[in-house]
């Protein structure tokens, strides 16, 4: 049975709570049993932190082996911490990076992923759905 | 039954003759057949073209309710077509950014988008598979 | 008689019919009828093309001798096109740009004009009226 | 009848006087009696100042319902005020640039205009006629 | 009796008059009105004008000993004048910068501030409120 | 009864410890205690923490209502943390900026602050009585 | 017998046409006739577009086998067609940059070659001979 | 009799009342009594405006004719000020560029200077002498 | 008896695990019983975290007297963390900044370091050798 | 019988000792030597130094009527120095730049020639046969 | 008897034989016979070189109280060599910076001077008469 | 026996004379005979030059076969001499960069090291210390 990892960033628990009539009511977790039931043949887990440190402690902690793929939405982190991008570069597990939004249509300082060199693959834009074909992409590279 | 359509942008032409040990000997054509047969309950056109004009007409013809979604590669144009950009911009038809590459890991000209911000979503690095990413993608927006 | 030209460039074709809200349901042919027959002792021509190179062909044909001025707008090529640029230098013919918004009210990218250099006077910001303008501008010139 | 302010910033006043052989030795206000001839069912009025104050005083005490339109060349405040374009933005009359010459064959440092972005339009590279031109823009405008 | 001294610069005599749906339809002269009352114990004056130089001669003619403290908003000068920095450095009288609106949502041009090196320290985007601020910060300076 | 809170960032803990013949001998929690007799009628809170994560929580726990405003002084992370910008912005309780020392005086790296467009307003030179004015400012919002 | 093309982009057509006091009478055909009977022992044909995604078509089907070498000369592409770039990378035929002028007398634009990284050499400065020194480049690299 | 204009722009009116201890006590009234002994074969003039737009006066209403040259000291409009670049490039009359202190130790803002290409020479450094030494340069001049 | 702390940033607890083929299959903590026996007359003490917070914790509780230098590994945060930087420069041990590899040889966001300024001096491109040095620097400081 | 001067700058005296594997075994020595027999009608000569200033020498003590043409291979003088750019442009003798190596397929500091500017050509890419075909080019010129 | 030296940088022994309709047919060596002649009770004394090291040669050797001031020309050394600069900054001998033309009407890469920073002052755009002006500016500094 | 050369750039043979007060009034080759005292099973040897050229013939000479390692202070030509870095890269001796002082405690323009990406490893900030740090990573690397 095949594990993927979800790991969310800094400010991504206030999903369904934050702007509900922009980003809407459904929380993460909700979401994510909708990805459980759809992805029933595969291991699903979820990991939040807003703590760039404790990021990088779950990447190092499951990216020897235990899980097939990670998928990592890193928020802010994405543009500003090189130090998650070396602990993606580090371990052995793909990482697949996703964003609800399309990141180049925000403010410049979001134009620049620092962790795109080092991922699989990047998928953005298209809200909570990019975590599903972020899944899907983790299954084509299996 | 949804239509979508794929457009490629310059050099994709070359897929399966160029650098075979990089690419794989696969060609656009034969792996569009593929798609065909897996989306079986789509119908799917493909156009393709060097010239940054001829790209311009096809999303001008294609944009305005003939297509239910256009799934574009715009290959080198992505970085240096404002042009392109705005006939995205003008057409009513959502448009899905796709790249075989990372482009975050090539050289810096290639790390900005100019089609991005007009764009519905990107999904970039996953090599031919990208594709099939982004149909799925159409397909959860519509 | 004398014989001026309006060259539109890329996305220029679909005036009339692009977010109709916002630019007005008016065709640019229909815009043209009313300047000809404004200017009825001018000899007016039109051509559109989405394609850099062919707005270059363009200018090399009606550049030596054919026209007394050419109204020129490039639309995004403006931005980004060194080409357009060259041609312009290269034919005696007086060229006007014209725009019809305020390139300085949109984004940086659009700031800074490639072929205003090579050009004899700009327009821009007064919509379709820039085009009556540039003609006025033309007759000034001559 | 239609009021139109014409308002010229720093060594406009010198035209005539300033490098004749260039600028010809025809002064702004030999020019200005040729316009409201021309002009005849307008009321024209003309302010200069070298002072950018002065200019703001200017369009604060003609923006509020006195003029119909303001005709404003800068000088080369226009590439250094962000206060004048603050005054512009704060009136709700409609303002026109204008400038004798094209701003983009000039030093880098006058490409960039910091009123633009709050004018209606703009008007460049015509010598004296660009502000024949203007006032037939704020005319279509009315 | 303490004496302190608010100058304004260019634009900020519109206050009531610009866009009251935004700013308020309350002057400057009334709220100054208010603060009068509201510091009864301290001797408040304030000066206007749309003019660098002038502004420059406030902070002169008030800098050497007739202030306890100067309250300065120098509007969009802020951002362009090397020479009311100059002015600030060279008067022994401690100067606070004041905005209206909070800088850095604005755009680029206006996140940085020339004047703020040379001031005590700075208050921005409490509206009006602004200024009573900085009337407090100026006594806890004494 | 109002209830606002502190929040202080990296650093700041060592107030009164750290180069005391500049900082001065006071701790922030001597300080602090003078606020809370000062505002007698307010519920003062404070927190700090040296983790860029921490303080992301600590914005998250108490911007949902819990308190009317806060204060932050985000030290070093103003700077760096498009995270810590995320968080307020997210929240509904309003956030006022403070700094010690006035920012624009000190190396380019601080001239630039990530969190000030998110703010309701910025407050910065005055030393430790930046927070006095913080609070009064929060109470004017209020 | 080696088959060298020779390949050129916008505005080349135009020698011998434009600015003749500068540039010369003699047009591109009549200086290639030349360079036929010189090199008498080569095969040497002659391709010219004003269309960047011609150029490429021109690259595409003269690249993989049919010519022993291609000298470039891309005009204003040079400077702004990644998609060109693209082209020459794709293909094994050995590609030599050539230009009449010398690029770095000329506007900061046209410093940056795009094109220049994936050729084997470049030629620039020495007017039509410029060709001839490409030829023979191309043929030492035989 | 040669006749030679002194300008002084923003805050040289303070010299001798501000920091004495590092600019000395000597105003510029007394050092320019002494300069007029000293060179008592000249008649030497001194104006001095805090205004961008006097200062421009000053040279516009000096530059045709009455001085044989203009020593100016534009103090911080030397960085800011293309207008009075376009006065002193507007008048036949030489100008002389003079600083008190090396621009070039200073912040980085103020090793930019606007007015020194149209100068005819530029001297910095040698402080009040600096006068001086700009009425020699201005007699080798003539 | 010297006590020296050695700290390490983020991912250097994959050392020896981490690519062993590159960097040896040696973990940082067997090196650094190496380094005890070493200096035998030494107490070395050594801290990890992958925390930016954390290593503020670090740097402030062993700063103040505890230590006689610390040696300090930021890793990716020598990039991009300012207050770390404030860290070591509020505590009056000195620090020593190492590094494994070279960083002016890696990609241009590691040629700036935010933590140099700060520090007594850098050691980098040796290995873990680095550390060895760093001690020796450390004792021939005290 | 025309003399033909080769200057080479810094480093290149290491030709056939650096790196073999990659540069070859060949000295310039020996290529010269094969270089005078191809071109037995010439009179080629040979000068190299480390030193910018022994450079800058070769090219006044050659430039003024002893050589007909002068090849020069700057090495890494070509992006640092400007005083060999300023003896070049002080020389009547033409100037042909030469590279062994594609100078925009290295790192960033090397796409800026200091000297291309003044020189009448530049041929880069070919190796030794650089030299060759900057020979020929000096042919062409003279 | 003071003694002032005066250093010539790279290119300056040309003068009088490089371009002379520009730069006149006279030698530095004669100018600096009737500067000798001028200045009879002083000891000036000349040196030359185009090598940036001896030049900083020079700067030592006559640095340390065998001079009372030099005068430096250092030619396009001003602009890229930093250890000339630091030469300056090492001697205790006060160096006057000379420019034959106004650096700042030529290419941007003269606007900045690397060693002004550490000189006395600046002089420049008076041609040869720059010298005597700096000798002038000498006595006046001892 | 090991031999090691160490080679010091400009300014770097007057320590000190130079600022005897901050550099201490060691000379360079009293220090460099504790050095050999010290290292008394070691050749070491020790050469100066002001000349870029020079130095680059130190490294030629001394760079295949004779050295075991170099230790190389480039003083300022470290920030400007590419040439040098192409001298330590085309040798085979392992080179070891040094520094007196902190060189991101300096100007900008010292925190680029052009010769760091070429040397085995970087030591700065420890003042003469550095040198004998230097020699231990020498002895460390083979």
């Amino acid at each position: 049975m095949l594990h993927i990892l979800i790991i969310n960033g800094p400010n991504l628990n206030l999903l369904g709570r934050r702007e509900p009539e922009i980003y809407g009511s459904q929380t993460f977790e909700t979401y994510f049993s909708t990805l459980q039931s759809d992805f029933s043949t595969l291991h699903l887990t979820y990991l939040q932190s807003n703590s760039e440190g404790k990021l990088i402690d779950y990447l190092q902690e499951n990216g020897f082996g235990t899980m097939d793929a990670i998928v990592l939405n890193a928020g802010a982190y994405t543009h500003t911490s090189l130090a998650i991008a070396d602990a993606i570069a580090a371990i052995p597990c793909p990482v697949i990076e996703v964003h609800l939004t399309n990141i180049f249509k925000r403010e410049p300082i979001r134009h620049t992923s620092l962790i795109a060199p080092v991922c699989q693959g990047s998928i953005s834009g298209f809200g909570l759905e990019s975590y599903r074909l972020a899944i899907q992409a983790g299954l084509s590279l299996l």
